[in-house]
């Protein structure tokens, strides 16, 4: 199991998606490891998504590094061997939501204070082509193409109802359902089970792979805009002042 | 607003077609203007589609300007900046349900005598592969294949059921609603808005840019087969016994 | 009508693949027939798909055979110009599944003990990417990945909550129903709806007559690995324990 620990919101941070990755690695290469599952340490909040401070006033080398770091963590858990299964215990906008849709499953907490999406919209940016594909393969063109588009953070029952996250079971059962379900998973013959899903993600993860540098090129582009730096500050503002 | 009036049954014509498409670009460059909310000003129907008698007993060349014509909608329509929604007042077969399709959104009348569908199979005719794509990104692949290949016209209630439409609401609340769609959506900040939105429809677009010329032809052959003609005929002929 | 009369499973060997082909074909050649309805002759079982004595201890040569059996049933049963009603009465397994996926309509008998899948992964083996894409095309991306992910073997009542089956009747009904609905079906114009059809389904069918002899090549590897044929002699062994 692992568990986000980086208070207080569990935001992705270079420093918190290079480890992530760098342990994906090791659990990957590790044949005793055959599933994992994600969850959270800090109460409320699944992960708050992509790390904000290190989008904002940064030089180009830097946002080059940080996009760079998110792209290698999602085609390490979109396209991970193992049993992904994503506990849910928590709120998870944009990068956390991305997280979860990468899994093989998801069980959220049945808390309609909890909400999941790919809210960037709201925020004034886009959500990546590789965020979208990886949604519209949850949840179907029509479903992510409004909800996209509004930056939608849907409650647990809506998301649920979406087909966004499998399962809501109580929180205080949360991490038990996720075992019961990591058990049925594992039952599974590996080797089959990775090819198969290999062949449902490979058209995704490829796309991303054949475009990755162009990918970088764009979000460096695009955060640099002063129109961009102005409403990613006036959210933190926003939320600095939320906090107090 | 737009209201389509073009008694007795909004039939998309050459001439409104032409208009349609003429008011579609003014309004996309009216910075004023974020978004526009489509209805019908004639009881009971939204818009029958094309117009049949643009499809019969004509010359290639009236074919080539009307088809071209259709897709010049479409391509605004689809492509569009603004926020669409689409409030369905009345019944809306083909290419009525194909301008509902292109919106963002659509809200219908709750009454069940009022249907919408993708029905050219009926009438012995193929729906071009754009209305297929169109309709394949709304309802999903396996309800697009069977309502297609039945010509199926679904009453209010069940294309609900579908995801034809969105929402279900009283005819007399249905602009009002509609209002209120409209102002969620341009809540949103409007470029971030309008780059998801192109994210998610610009491969159909570009397929449909991409064979445009080929599309006109296949129609112009299509069309001028005298067992379509046969078929176009017999059905307008049942149009106006009904009528009388 | 065609029903499937091999006991004691009706399991796809290449003679009976050969068969069903060979049939298909004369109806398709027949005017006279315009659709067909494939049901089970054997009690419980529609069928139980791929034979896997063909698949064990057999050489490279019978492999390949077998192999452009399966495709061709599926190629010719996909892009049939018949319409393809599938009354499943029994089980349907992993081929036997394929067969009711690649027909234009499902219907079930409701029976929770009849069930329906596509379980390769649970024998230690990856379904192919056509099965696979047939499988999305009616299912959606989400729901085939978990299922195939799981190799899930659906109940009926699951199966048609999953869009796996069209519809359930009780068991005693099911002729009559697969009767009805084949004459909704029959009543449309034939031309609009083959090409209806064909424009849904070339996609997917193209590609596997692009990649057809690298698909017999990866499967005559596949089956050939020592721990493949042993997993199936294995299940070989558990299902004549069962039996007996």
């Amino acid at each position: 199991m692992m568990k986000f620990k980086s208070p207080p919101v569990n935001s992705l941070s270079l420093e918190f998606l290079t480890e992530f990755s760098i342990s994906l690695e090791k659990l990957e290469n590790d044949r005793a490891c055959r599933g994992v599952i994600i969850t959270s340490a800090v109460p409320k909040i699944f992960s708050s998504g992509l790390d904000i401070t290190e989008m904002c006033g940064k030089n180009v080398e830097h946002y080059a590094e940080f996009w760079r770091a998110v792209q290698e963590l999602w085609l390490r858990l979109y396209g991970s061997n193992m049993v992904t299964v994503a506990a849910v215990n928590g709120s998870s906008p944009a990068g956390g939501c991305l997280v979860a849709l990468s899994c093989d499953y998801r069980i959220m907490a049945e808390n309609p204070k909890f909400s999941i999406g790919l809210n960037e919209a709201q925020l004034g940016i886009v959500a990546p082509f590789w965020f979208k594909d990886t949604f519209v393969n949850v949840v179907g063109h029509r479903v992510a193409e409004r909800s996209l588009q509004l930056g939608s953070l849907h409650p647990a029952p809506e998301a649920h109802k979406l087909g966004l996250v499998d399962e809501l079971v109580p929180e205080e059962k949360l991490m038990e359902k996720a075992a019961a379900v990591m058990a049925q998973w594992l039952a599974l013959p590996d080797h089959a089970r990775q090819l198969t899903k290999t062949m449902m993600r490979k058209a995704v993860l490829d796309r991303l792979v054949a475009h990755r540098e162009e990918d970088i090129k764009n979000f460096i582009t695009f955060v640099s805009k002063e129109s961009i730096q102005k409403s990613l500050r006036m959210y933190m503002e926003m939320l600095k002042k939320r906090k107090s």
